[in-house]
């Protein structure tokens, strides 16, 4: 992996919040609140801020009131306010869209660099947020599978080789393990790219894109996703578990994902690692090794290969047009 | 183990409910069902019935007020009606006291036969309770360690031996496993006697009394004494967990013991087995074997071992007069 | 449900052992002492004798080397000797088949007697078997999802409402659950059927008859399905899981379903629930309520529904002959 | 906290490896393979070289024979081999004892300095190990609490603030949480320092020093820290455990303390978080607070706080001489 490191003079830090649409807000807050064990920090007419129990900002998930589903904005956190300015440098020498929204525009939410990825994806960078208290040791507060963080995202593309590029080279990512296809061709069909030191802060798959798989919240133990399957179902949200419990190969997860009541998907998981050495040599897998996907586990419904969440056009505040792959997408055992 | 048969027509099932008394009903309440996760079925001026997930009954814990900390009832339910007067038979045989209680005039129980054990435990026998829902399916409302039933009673009598005999020979309870003196001596210093087949639904050690040292909760996971001891210390009670988490030898409980805002002490634990096979003979430990009392764990405080429950006389409602044992009680390792 | 107590004069406790047919007896004793967890008592030529870590008999699972998977024999445990002949002369009034075996013509095991029920299952009971000491707190030698018990077995038969009719009836099983067709119709489906006081040591289903589904074990805690599918996938054995983690509704298990190396079915589950108060009215299912089923989960395979173990007959040694169901036996949602 | 920038030019990525002194190998590789569940990658007449499931590395753990009890060296990886030069010209400028090993001189390990730091501490510094496979996902092998990686050390010094001034401004690292007396005093008796992002890779205390208290594991679960228990007391090791399971407040830890055959002590724990906002203030605590020792859990014993692991010296390869702390070093709730 060559890095150009001309302008790599900034610092993501990580994955920092997600935004999804939602059709009903109260009906979304309760379930994701009462079902599954998220906070709510604040409320206003048009939003519900959320956070998991590690959090010390203000929120690391908005639930914004849509007539559409989908996905708002992805919210990387960087490490000082200069490195916002550095960003836009950059996106801006691309001629990629950007617009700064002033410090709290966004509630919480000091300055803001919202760009469009060169993907089409609804980026947006932050510095600070307003502090809130961690409820990490509020254990009489916890209920359910009760996510510790908002961890990552996974997003589909067009050709997945290019996201990989782009986030490596040009923004920093470090690749813990991907998916190849077979010598000689040895094209990237999906990439688990990190800045802080799990396996993932941005997943990259091919497939319809831009659009978002899901966003992925961490566990505070195993046994979290059986508790988190145990209290949907028994909240009346059986039907909405779209996959698992189950293993990924890939990655460790032992997950399970969830569509919320507007269809936007999430997982909960637990049991990645560290990857703190950096230059360790990402792992590989094979697109058709069946233990990619589940180490164990059962086969994975067609709507989870299929479908995906729209993101929204930073200049027309529309869902994105979305382009077909440009190569298989789909494992052969799926099909 | 030889049993008077002649008068044995009798079944008691299992151990039922428990009353404790409590000075403040309001923040007894709140400490079993916010911070313990009890759950409440009903009220009124001086009760709160509780009850734990797996129950189908109106409670299996009574908090009563009054202004003497203690054990007002040990509940136990028998199979059907006529062993009510079976039992009635045998206690006034032997002059003990006893007392009938009409239908619901104890809320949520049916025909109630009192009575003071020889060793002045008040017992209360019954074979109905107002049904209620299982609230074990109800996953969306279980927290902290959740309790799934009332297990047993463990008290303490002068000498354990007596109330070892009792219990087996005259009302039909089995051994599980039992404390004794080394040869040839064979002095029982403690018994796990159950009526159901878990360890034990009632517990006779020797030391003060009659008192009585625990009731015991059984939790769904061992990970629930984990989530009872970080839900107690959230919530304020740290200082309340008196010994524990640890692992009994005897019994295999992992356990950790709590007491409540008035002192009164209870178990949650888990890890016991099912002792379907009657015949079985008791596992025998020595009274100075210190993994008998924790297979691993930190010693436990002397005031595990010195302070117990005062129970209520059935003739006064004042708390009986205590004896002390007549064989020592505290093991070597302790003293 | 209305108890034939004329002959009633016995007392089967609980389900005992289970005998399966393995091609190679060695790879079979790797799959379930090295992948599955559990303890191997002894073994001869033709024969493993296994158990689980609670179990203080011999065996509690039978592998025997047969050129045909199936089921060899189903074990209850009686209280005592006199039950046998109690038995015996039930069945033999009845003209099933039956023989008696000398006590360790069976290894391990006393005086048996083998009789074919009336659905054609071969049945076997037992007083006395050669006691083992129990693993229970052997604990580092626990491995993997670490079997508690054999906690029950769930076999087909052309019309449950008969098995369901002669198992109450005739030998003095409890219900707890059971799955009825829509009112007024009301026939017995499935009814899981108990003498120890768990949910069931036998559940009979209308289906193809006599076959076995499955065989059940109980693990220590819900952690232990996870476990227990990790260490499958682990050890080569991802494709044997056949379905789940997932939970009933009916019983309330977390369960995992195996196939072992000869595609016989065993489930390793937790979480359902002490049923000491016999007389509790049992809880009625609608056949085609999806929550019986899975409470949460991913939709069983087809092959679950379809696919079960031939049973021995006693009278030949070869597999029984199997009857097609007389009523819909696989739910709507199935279908 | 100021950084002294002009030679902090390298980067240490995280504590890798800590040698502890047995008397008689054999014995402590039992103990830590089969009893605490590490996995020994390699030995030879003086060591055995064990590593957790996480590691890529061939040992995080090295036993070396010796008469002795105590701490042979703390390693910590770097980043590049160049960064060990950077490091060599700091210690050579404060005219810090240190020497240079070649590639391999120690087994599985790329070229080291070795320095003792200002407090007496022998720390190696290395940017190379040999690879070895993660053990992850090979879950048949996994047994017990299964340890994930090493985490960290906890070390004794007569004045802590001055090794939190030296690890931060110096060596660049990164402080989570703090015990602080109370103003206008505000000296540091205790810190927990990272480089990764978690809640540290060295903990500096006030107390006699230079020793060790411990080094932590990270368990994959928090039932982890109770199956290490129970696997250590049936393991005949019961006495070894010396305090614990409880909570930390500071950390948020899940832990238990282990002595070893030898008496060096190690502790297993789960339940701390990530750090990867370094700007983040660190949490303050009041040395006399409680509750930072023990969010939950019974009284530490004394041992505890009053025995710790002498550390080797470079120059002449016998224990450091150790000198009192300048200040009060234990809370006044244990005195």
């Amino acid at each position: 992996m060559e890095r150009n490191m001309d302008d790599m003079n900034f610092n993501i830090l990580r994955l920092g919040h997600i935004e999804y649409f939602v059709d009903d807000l109260s009906r979304s807050r309760d379930f994701y609140v009462d079902a599954v064990g998220l906070f709510e920090t604040e409320r206003d007419e048009r939003h519900v801020y959320l956070r998991a129990i590690e959090d010390r900002e203000h929120h690391s998930m908005v639930l914004t009131q849509s007539g559409t589903p989908g996905v708002g904005a992805i919210g990387f956190r960087v490490s000082r306010e200069e490195d916002l300015d550095q960003l836009a440098r950059k996106f801006q020498a691309r001629q990629l869209p950007m617009r700064w929204l002033q410090p709290w525009e966004k509630r919480g939410q000091g300055r803001t660099l919202q760009v469009q990825d060169p993907f089409g994806f609804p980026i947006e960078y932050y510095a600070t947020k307003q502090p809130v208290e961690s409820l990490l040791q509020q254990y009489h507060l916890h209920r359910h599978g009760c996510p510790t963080r908002l961890d990552h995202v996974n997003v589909l593309m067009p050709d997945a080789q290019a996201g990989y590029e782009w986030y490596t080279r040009e923004l920093g990512f470090f690749c813990s393990e991907y998916t190849q296809s077979a010598p000689p061709d040895d094209h990237v069909y999906g990439a688990w790219l990190y800045r802080k030191p799990t396996t993932h802060d941005l997943a990259v798959m091919t497939g319809p894109g831009p659009t978002m798989h899901h966003a992925g919240f961490s566990l505070m133990e195993p046994m979290g996703v059986i508790r988190a399957c145990d209290a949907l179902a028994a909240a009346g949200y059986a039907d909405n578990i779209e996959r698992g419990p189950a293993r990924h190969g890939i990655s460790n997860a032992l997950f399970v994902y969830v569509r919320d009541p507007d269809g936007n998907r999430f997982e909960l998981y637990t049991g990645d690692y560290l990857t703190v050495d950096r230059d360790q040599p990402p792992k590989r897998w094979e697109l058709d090794n069946p233990r990619r996907q589940s180490l164990w586990g059962p086969p994975p419904p067609r709507c989870w290969f299929e479908e995906s969440m729209r993101v929204t056009s930073l200049a027309t505040g529309e869902p994105q047009p979305v382009q077909a792959p440009t190569t298989r997408a789909i494992p052969l055992y799926v099909e």
